[in-house]
């Protein structure tokens, strides 16, 4: 049997960091990214996920300088401000309601997952933690999506947390968790850089010393 | 052009509760499946990812202690302990010295990456975060990979962090991210959870209360 196109994909993909600054996404392009992207799991299911898409001529310098300069931000179609939600349980509820409307969760199981998660996610640095993880895993899959739509992605860990929350007056229950662009690449000829082998990565059962 | 089998298979994923308790992966698959994973993206090329794959019969029960008795942990036929690297950059000069000998970077770019690296994460906090973003980043590489391999995967975050690093001897240099069993699913009937609308989750430029 053949592998699965996923596992190509995974492979080929790159981390892009020259954009054509030609090219652009519709905001329905970019919605339907968001919408890959939102299938990935999170705890509870509570989607701490949220994305701003800057992608408009007079917005992107602005987030440009946010990142110190990188030239990405300019040139990409759209860069997303990925943000995740540290109240995020507040929403769950309302959430639950949806699946217990359409007869896929019992209203029982639905309020003891709220009392559960109420109280796991009381303490701030938990609640933190999952915020960033849930957005990260959203994050994973709006790359592998754009990749599967034909266009490429960049992620940038490099730009000032507290700026980018008050230049896009970003509620702070949001903590910002990291920029994406995504766009057409310049060139597809860039090398992957290499990885550490399986066995430096990987221990079975007991742990070593990696 | 008929969309890209990738988007098909990140709209069918679902988070696992039930494996088939009868069913093994070998080491071999274990590794495919953690170098899959580690075709995910990570600044400056870290690569913070560790997994310890916890799949022997007599650890197994270890483990499932450590996560609350969760039943997916003694069916499943891996569940792996993933870990973030809080002081990857160490390992930095000795990654990137691959790619300068496969010349694939220039000497005097892999050192300034080391300096660059070396300033951002001397912030604990920063170099934690960091850690946690490019495990899970990988994780979600693998929940996807698992899927196109024909298995099924699903995440725990509700584990006794503390004692895992104690059970399972593993260095304070590494943050546990999550537990992810992978294995057989008993059904694949389960129903998957709504998901917000995209307009729930995406402004566009300018930040709006979400």
């Amino acid at each position: 049997m053949a592998p699965h196109p996923l596992l190509d994909l995974v492979r080929r993909r790159i981390s892009v960091e020259e954009f054509d600054a030609t090219h652009r996404l519709s905001e329905d392009q970019i919605r339907d990214l968001v919408a890959d992207a939102a299938h990935a799991p999170s705890s509870f299911n509570i989607q701490h996920w949220r994305f701003v898409a800057v992608h408009r001529d007079e917005d992107k310098p602005r987030l440009q300088e946010i990142a110190f300069g990188q030239q990405q931000v300019a040139d990409a179609a759209v860069t997303f401000i990925v943000l995740g939600d540290v109240r995020g349980t507040e929403k769950l509820p309302q959430i639950l309601q949806r699946a217990v409307d359409a007869d896929m969760m019992p209203q029982g199981k639905a309020d003891a997952w709220v009392r559960m998660a109420g109280g796991i996610y009381s303490d701030e640095t938990v609640a933190r933690d999952e915020a960033i993880r849930s957005a990260t895993l959203a994050s994973m899959v709006l790359m592998l999506a754009a990749e599967a739509r034909g266009w490429a992605s960049g992620a940038l860990s490099g730009f000032d947390a507290e700026r980018v929350m008050q230049e896009f007056s970003i509620d702070p229950r949001y903590v910002p968790v990291m920029l994406l662009a995504v766009g057409r690449p310049v060139s597809h000829d860039d090398a992957r850089k290499p990885r550490l082998e399986v066995d430096e990565i990987l221990a079975f059962d007991r742990c070593r010393i990696f």
